[in-house]
C-alpha cells in the first residue's frame, strides 16, 4: 500500500507558533495612528484589544508557546491531515507530486478555528467577557463562535451581507453555538447607518464589517474585538500549519518545489507559507512561495505597497500593505474570504522583499478546479481554496508539459459543506468571470491616504 | 497534556473485515425468495448484484480480506478518530468516560464511504458499468457517486422525495460527482408509477426507493443495483469501524462498558457493535451494546421479528428481520436515514439472541443533544447520530445520578453539515415529537407476508 497519509500524533502539536519577524531582513514598517499618522503604541489598540495579544502583535520573539489550554483544545484535530494527491495525480496524468495540507478537518471545517482558539482564550486571561467581529464568507465567524462556546465568552458576529443572504446554513452554523449574527452594513451601528444612508441597498464588504465590529468594541469596556486575518497575531496562531507541514513532508521524504495558499486577509497564505519562508532564510529550503488571489479582487498583483487604513469607515490603524484603497468594493464572488481590498501587513512584506510571490486565478477556472479535485479527491474545497487548487493544478499540467518531476504542496484551507450554493450556480452555468475592475480600482486607490 | 486524540496510523487500517456469523451461537435465518418462499439460492441475487459480491453476503468466513486498492482508498482517512469527549464529560459534570469514534471524517462525510468503496470497487472487477441506488438522508447517495468517482462508474440514486425536498445542498453535492439523482417516488419506474398513482403528493421512504433503484438494475444486464444498509455484505465493510475503535480504546487504556449507535438500516450500528459483540462473546469484554432508534419508526422496540420484504414492491427476498411492515411510512423526522420500515436482518438476529439491546429517542430529545455536543465539541452530528449522542449523553448523567464511573463509546456516524435546515427548523420550534404511530403500525404489521 502506498503511504499518502503522513500524520503526526497529538503530541506533536508544535509547542510554540512562529513569529518570522526577527528572521527577515528588514522590519516590517510600523502600523501608524489613524489620526497623528506617528507610529502605533500598544495603548492605541487597548481599546479594541487586550494587552496579552497586543505584545503578541508587537512581538519580536522568533518562538511563542502556545498555552496548554489551547493545545489541548487544538488537539481535537491538530497535528491536521498531510495527504498525497495520488488519485488526483493520475487523473492529471502528472508526474509532479501533489500534497495538501487539509485543514478542512478542524470542527468549524477550515483552518480559521487556529487563531479563534487563542485569541478567545487570550480574551479569557484578560477578563474580557464579550467578543466581537466580521466575517465574510463566514469561515472566521463559525470559528470564533465555536471557541467561544468552548470557553464560555459571548460573541457577536457581523457577517458581510452578501454572505449572510447566500449562506443561511453558514448563519445557522454560527447561531447553534450561541452566537448572534447581524448583516452588515446594519443600523446598530453609526458606521453602518452612515454607509445605509447612502447605499441602502449595500452588500456589504470585509472592511465595512469591521468598521462596525471595532465600533461596538470601543464603545464598550467589556467588549473586545477580534479579527480573523490580516494581524500579525493571527497570521502567528496559524504558523501551525506550517510548521506541521515541514515535519510532514519529511515523513514524506519529499521537499516541495513549491508552496502555495490563496489569500484574502492573508492568515491561511501566512499559516502554510511563513514557516516555509523561514526555513528558505535558513537556507534548509528553496521553495517558490506563492500567494493566489482571485482576480476580482486583485490586492497583491493590482494594488499599491503603502499605507492604507484595514476598514471603510477608518477606524483602524494606517498599515503598510498591498491594498486596492479602502473604498474599494469587490464583486460579489462566492469566494467571499477573499473578498478584502488589503493584504496582511506582514504578507505584504514578505512579497515586497520577494520572498514570495503572487497569481490570481478567475471564478470560473477556481470552480473548474474544485470540481475536478473533488471528483479525484472527494473533498468538495471551500471557494476560496479552489484557488488554491487551481494553481496546484496549472502547475502540475506546467510539470507535465516540461515532462519533469515536480513537488508542489498546497494549503485546503477548508470543505465547501456550506457553500454549496455556490456549486449549484456555478454547475449551472450561472456564474461569471470577473475582469480586474480597472477604473473602481483607480478610484479607490485615488483615495489613498496620504502619509509623509 | 491529556490525550483525547487515540488515532492509529495509515498501516493499520484493518486488513480484513469481521463476519459474526460463524462467532454467534446460532446462524441467522436464510433469506426466502419473494415467490416461492425458498431458501434464497445466490443464483437468485445474480440479476441485482455481481457474484462477487453475492458470495460475500453468504460468507461465513470470519475475516474476508479487504482488497489492496479498497485499504488504498481507505487511507485517505482511516484510520479514522477516536476521540475522548472531554469538553463534553465536563459541561455534563459526569463522572463517565465518553469516546466518540467519527466517521464524519471520510471525504462523505458519513461511514457510508466505507461500504461505498468495496461495493463499487466488487462491481467494477465484475465488469458492471451502471450502478443504481436509493438514499435516504442522502448520505449513501453521496458515499455511492463519489466511490463511483474514484473508480469511473456511471451512478444513478434515486432520493426520497422528502430528502430530495429538504436537502438541495445534499443533492448538489452527489451531482458534483457526476452521478444523476432522481426524487423517490418517480415515473422512470413502474413500482414509482404504480405509488404515484395512488398518491401523486407521496413524500417516499427508502422502501418504495429501493424498489425503482431495484427495478432498474433487473431490467438491464449491465447495471447492477447496490445498498447502502441491511445486508450482511454492507454490515461487513461497515466492521472496519469497531475493529479500529477496539485497538484505539486500547490505546486509551480503557474498556467501554457500553457501545452505542444509531441504528437506521443497521449498517452504522453493525460497524462499531458486531466487532464488540464477537469481542464479548470471546469473553474479552462484558461491554452492554445499545442501538437507539428514532421512536417515530421503531422497528426494534416495536415491529415483529419476522419475515418481511426490503422493499415496498416486494421486489426484494424476504428477510427475517424486525419490520413494521413494508407498508409503513414513517413521519417525515430529519433523520432520513432512520426511517426504514425494517432492520438488518443480521442486527435484528443478535437483538433477538440478546446480544444486543435497543431503545428509543425523541426528535427534540435527539437534537437537544446535538446541540449541546456541538457547543462543547465543536462538531455539529448529523440528525441521524443525534440518537446516538442523545443516549450517550443519557447514560452520562445516569452514571453522575448514581455517582459511579462509566466508560461510554458511541458512533458519531457523520457530521450534519448538509442537514443545516433541520438545524434551523429545531432552533425555530417548528419541529415536532411523534408519538408511536400505533395504527399505522399495526395496519402495516397486518400486511405481513405468512411464510410457512
Amino acid at each position: 500500500m502506498e503511504t499518502i497519509q503522513f500524520n503526526l500524533p497529538q503530541n506533536q502539536i508544535p509547542q510554540a507558533w512562529y513569529n518570522i519577524v526577527p528572521d527577515l531582513p528588514q522590519p516590517p514598517a510600523p502600523p501608524l495612528h489613524p489620526v497623528t499618522h506617528k507610529p502605533l503604541s500598544p495603548e492605541d489598540l487597548a481599546p479594541i484589544f487586550p494587552m496579552n495579544i497586543i505584545e503578541q502583535e508587537v512581538s519580536r520573539e522568533r518562538e511563542i508557546e502556545i498555552p496548554g489550554e489551547v493545545r489541548q483544545i487544538y488537539a481535537q484535530w491538530r497535528p491536521a491531515p498531510l495527504i498525497r494527491a495520488r488519485r488526483l495525480e493520475k487523473a492529471l496524468d502528472t508526474p509532479a507530486h501533489i500534497y495538501y495540507k487539509y485543514e478542512g478537518v478542524s470542527p468549524a471545517g477550515s483552518h480559521k478555528l487556529n487563531s479563534a482558539v487563542p485569541q478567545v482564550w487570550y480574551n479569557k486571561q484578560a477578563g474580557t467577557k464579550h467578543l466581537t467581529t466580521e466575517t465574510g464568507a463566514g469561515q472566521w465567524g463559525s470559528a470564533l463562535a465555536m471557541a467561544c462556546s468552548f470557553l464560555g465568552l459571548d460573541c457577536k458576529v457581523y457577517m458581510v451581507r452578501v454572505s449572510y443572504n447566500q449562506k443561511p446554513y453558514r448563519r445557522a452554523l454560527i447561531e447553534a453555538f450561541g452566537a448572534t449574527v447581524t448583516a452588515s452594513p446594519s443600523n446598530t451601528t453609526e458606521s453602518g447607518r452612515a454607509i445605509l444612508a447612502k447605499e441602502p441597498e449595500c452588500r456589504g464588504s470585509l472592511g465595512m464589517a469591521i468598521s462596525e465590529a471595532v465600533e461596538v468594541a470601543v464603545k464598550d469596556p467589556n467588549t473586545k474585538y477580534t479579527l480573523g486575518s490580516v494581524l500579525n497575531h493571527v497570521l502567528l496562531h496559524q504558523t501551525v500549519i506550517g510548521l506541521e507541514a515541514i515535519e510532514q513532508m519529511a515523513l514524506a521524504g519529499d521537499e516541495p518545489d513549491v508552496v502555495i495558499a490563496c489569500a484574502g486577509g492573508g492568515s491561511n497564505f501566512a499559516g502554510i507559507a511563513m514557516p516555509y519562508i523561514g526555513r528558505n532564510l535558513k537556507g534548509k529550503s528553496h521553495a517558490r512561495i506563492v500567494a493566489v488571489e482571485p482576480a476580482a479582487c486583485p490586492s497583491l498583483t493590482k494594488g499599491h505597497f503603502t499605507y492604507d487604513f484595514g476598514d471603510t469607515g477608518h477606524f483602524t490603524p494606517l498599515m503598510k500593505m498591498y491594498t486596492l484603497g479602502s473604498s474599494f468594493l469587490p464583486p460579489g464572488i462566492h469566494a467571499g474570504g477573499l473578498r478584502y481590498h488589503g493584504m496582511a501587513p506582514l504578507v505584504s512584506h514578505v512579497i515586497s522583499l520577494g520572498l514570495a510571490e503572487a497569481t490570481t486565478v478567475q471564478q470560473l477556472d477556481a470552480f473548474a478546479a474544485g470540481i475536478r479535485f473533488a471528483r479525484a479527491e472527494g473533498i468538495i474545497p471551500a471557494p476560496e481554496s479552489n484557488h488554491a487548487v487551481a494553481e496546484a493544478i496549472r502547475q502540475a499540467l506546467e510539470a507535465k508539459a516540461e515532462g519533469k518531476p515536480r513537488t508542489i504542496l498546497f494549503g485546503l484551507s477548508g470543505h465547501g459543506h456550506f457553500d454549496m450554493q455556490s456549486y449549484i450556480d456555478y454547475q449551472a452555468g450561472k456564474l461569471e468571470n470577473y475582469e480586474y475592475p480597472e477604473e473602481e480600482i483607480a478610484m479607490a486607490l485615488s483615495g489613498l491616504p496620504v502619509v509623509s
